[in-house]
């Protein structure tokens, strides 16, 4: 009998190859542990509040009236929510039409773009121009949009690094687009060389590619490290040089764990670069209401902001965003509270201070327990964690591991991975679903668990990876590297 | 100076080339208008929160709590909120894993999928599989994954009915797929006549295309009939026969004006139909959260249930919505409480049946004024709106009037609606954007004014109509069809 349409072989082929690793196989064998009674940690994905976060009270209390604004007019409300939440309710409600039920305008509601806007002219210094932001349904889906601009077919490339988040190597797969991959230097703490950039720009020409843009994630993920200006300004000039768009992923902008390598924006960068390149290189950063302090993942918010961009193209995009009529309005009013966050007065500052330093200050004494408790391990050599959410250990297998590996037909990295999930329940990421230099072997974690865990795990982890490495290291020859 | 990547004459062609009339020249117009002070009735989209129908107040509460999960321990809470809405907030905080803040599964949270099924059992009476229902960010979105999943490049084709909601054409022109259109007839109340269905295929065939799926939308937009029973067992045969995927858009099933006119699930049709059909015929069909007595667009919340699909395929739509992580938490609740609304009994169950059904009962007495009001004018003929929320009567344009759009560069239709926006303020969007046949012009309204404003609307609409009739009709020769 003839195949039907949604038969596995009459599939777009792009469907088919594209991967993502982040809920791949050591996710899906997670799961199923967890489905028989298994305690998973899961480190797969930067899910904060899943393992335990607690959400920001004030947003929270915004976003619950603005979806009962009925609650406005019951003379209760302010035994449960404060003063500054119910006005700070009335106007997100002012700039809808129709409550949070309502589509918003494709681009996002107008005066929520406004607040964005003047939140990146706080951060940069430079203006920003609400009708350049488009509010969506976190950063991915706007990554995806913008891809989906850009490339027309095989031969159009697209600069990653190596290793990358893998939502870039999974859109350019579906999109059919070519992934031309630049390799960030683990020696030099994932520092880009821009020698490296031009070697893959060059090769990639040599095949035929045309490369169209260029994707820089900041701070780096799974990586964790802070691009310094210096080597921004470097990217710049190679864009500019290359007639590349640059494509800023900027969503751990707040995840700073190192006050020497604090974040520094690429618009922020080409504006200090002033004229005529200012006006020249293309740029659309990317952010969202997933990560920072926040870390309201299930909301799906989100923005990007274009810089240099035409307004015929602006205009495409917001055609292609209308299709999908609007992105969720509760997440654009989350969006409007984290560019606009309690100011100082407001009843709700302190509070609002006090639980958002309170993530970050743990957050970086996590990336610091996590860094060292990899260090300790046998064969395991890890950066610190500059910022983002991930620490990303190199994982020196023998060569006996790689071998058995490969005849249980696995990947080295995935077969430890999977070892390490089924002796300890923590669920990770193996290096080669973001990419990694031939022969090398890393695996991603988020710094997510409780503080007050962490300790425990990074036991857990230590005695499943000494005894793996005493299980396969040939004691005969094999050393430390 | 070489072309930047991001300049209109580099980007992808599928992009420039797709249309989506809702929110095309006619309401960039209307907005423009409503900026410089003019009151604009928008008519031109599906939206009923933004013309003042109220949200129910149950599920608002309930999502209210979910997202402020710290007032379930305020002792104030039940001055506030109901007790079944405090029940129910806790049930479906105990379906996620970090509340509305953390990432669900990338297919929706399994306790809410299996809500749905079970509601597609007591709709259908036949079991429904969760591991089949995955939920989405609307329909729109589930519908483009879909189409994505199948899509290959411009040989496949994708049956779709005309006039058709236009995210169908712009969804296929992104993907590169090609759109074969079936005319509805709209002397039949835009029946589906199997015969043209036929024609169509073959004359696609005859072009080099593989037709692989059909669309059909019931109730119908913006044609707003109910297809009955007999006319879908037509089109599953036809399906089967052609080997075609069937995409159900079934996203106005709430939407039903006409008792002797109910709505029936495709689903539901092929079961009747018994072996070995009920095994072999591949149907996806797709809900949402915005339309129905909910109207919940801005939530963006919905779902598609697959019929028939092989396992490979599920897990190949599984991994492509992976990279998006997951739908929006919040609307995947509010689909909770649609398919699982109070009970007999509920202490919330009267008032929201009271809500519910006014609202029903309004659209329903809407629906009758608009056909009415239309076809009391000049030169409009209009079938009544069995179901969905649109209106779509024919407006017999006098050739002097098409003559005079054409000239200025004008659609005929879109002519009309933008003489009808700048004379009345209501937008609405011009047949030719849903695609009719030559030389037969039409518009597409919502039926969601308020009832209080109907009458006026619809006068405002009667005295300009009636007066471009004046205008353009030619009094020596031309007589009403």
């Amino acid at each position: 009998m003839a195949p039907k349409g949604l038969d596995h072989e009459l599939l777009n082929e792009n469907v088919k190859k594209c991967q993502y690793a982040v809920r791949g196989e050591l996710y899906l064998r997670a799961s199923e542990l967890q489905k028989e009674g298994k305690k998973i940690i899961f480190t797969n994905v930067g899910n904060p509040h899943a393992l335990g976060q607690k959400p920001l009270t004030f947003p929270r209390q915004v976003v619950a009236l603005c979806q009962a604004p009925f609650l406005l007019d019951d003379p209760n409300v302010s035994l449960l929510f404060p003063a500054d939440a119910i006005a700070r309710a009335k106007h997100y409600l002012s700039l809808t039409s129709g409550g949070l039920g309502a589509y918003s305008d494709s681009r996002g509601l107008p005066g929520v773009r406004k607040e964005v806007a003047e939140f990146i002219e706080r951060r940069d210094g430079y203006p920003s121009d609400p009708e350049l932001i488009f509010l969506t349904d976190g950063a991915s889906k706007g990554v995806m949009q913008i891809l989906n601009t850009i490339i027309r077919g095989e031969w159009d490339g697209i600069l990653v690094p190596v290793p990358q988040y893998p939502l870039y190597s999974a859109a350019i797969s579906l999109l059919g687009g070519s992934l031309v991959p630049y390799y960030l230097e683990e020696t030099a703490n994932w520092g880009l060389d821009i020698n490296n950039l031009r070697q893959s720009v060059a090769l990639a020409r040599s095949e035929g590619i045309t490369v169209r843009a260029m994707v820089i994630i900041n701070p780096g993920n799974p990586t964790g490290q802070c691009l310094s200006e210096a080597n921004l300004r470097e990217i710049l000039n190679f864009c500019f040089q290359e007639n590349l768009v640059l494509l800023g992923d900027e969503v751990y902008q707040q995840n700073i764990y190192q006050d020497e390598r604090p974040f520094i924006s690429s618009k922020k960068v080409l504006m200090d670069m002033g004229l005529p390149l200012s006006k020249e290189i293309q740029i659309v950063s990317f952010h969202t209401v997933s990560k920072g302090y926040w870390g309201e993942c299930g909301q799906r918010g989100g923005y990007f902001e274009m810089t240099n961009i035409p307004l015929k193209t602006v205009d495409e995009i917001y055609k292609v965003a209308s299709i999908s009529l609007s992105p969720n309005v509760p997440a654009q009013i989350f969006m409007g509270l984290m560019v606009n966050p309690p100011k100082p007065g407001d009843i709700s500052y302190q509070q609002f201070v006090r639980e958002s330093e309170g993530i970050i200050e743990s957050l970086r004494k996590r990336a610091r327990i996590m860094t060292d408790g990899f260090n300790s391990c046998r064969n395991v050599v890890c950066n610190f964690t500059e910022g983002a959410m991930y620490s990303f250990p190199q994982i020196r297998l023998p060569p006996k591991a790689v071998e058995v590996a490969r005849k249980a037909g696995k990947v080295p990295d995935v077969f430890y991975c999977l070892r390490l999930l089924e002796a300890t329940g923590i669920s990770t990421v193996p290096g080669s679903g973001f990419g990694q230099k031939d022969g090398v072997f890393h695996l991603r974690t988020t710094i997510l668990p409780a503080e007050e865990d962490m300790p425990a795990i990074m036991a857990s982890f230590k005695k499943f990876n000494d005894e793996f490495m005493e299980q396969y290291e040939d004691h005969r020859g094999y050393s430390r590297m």
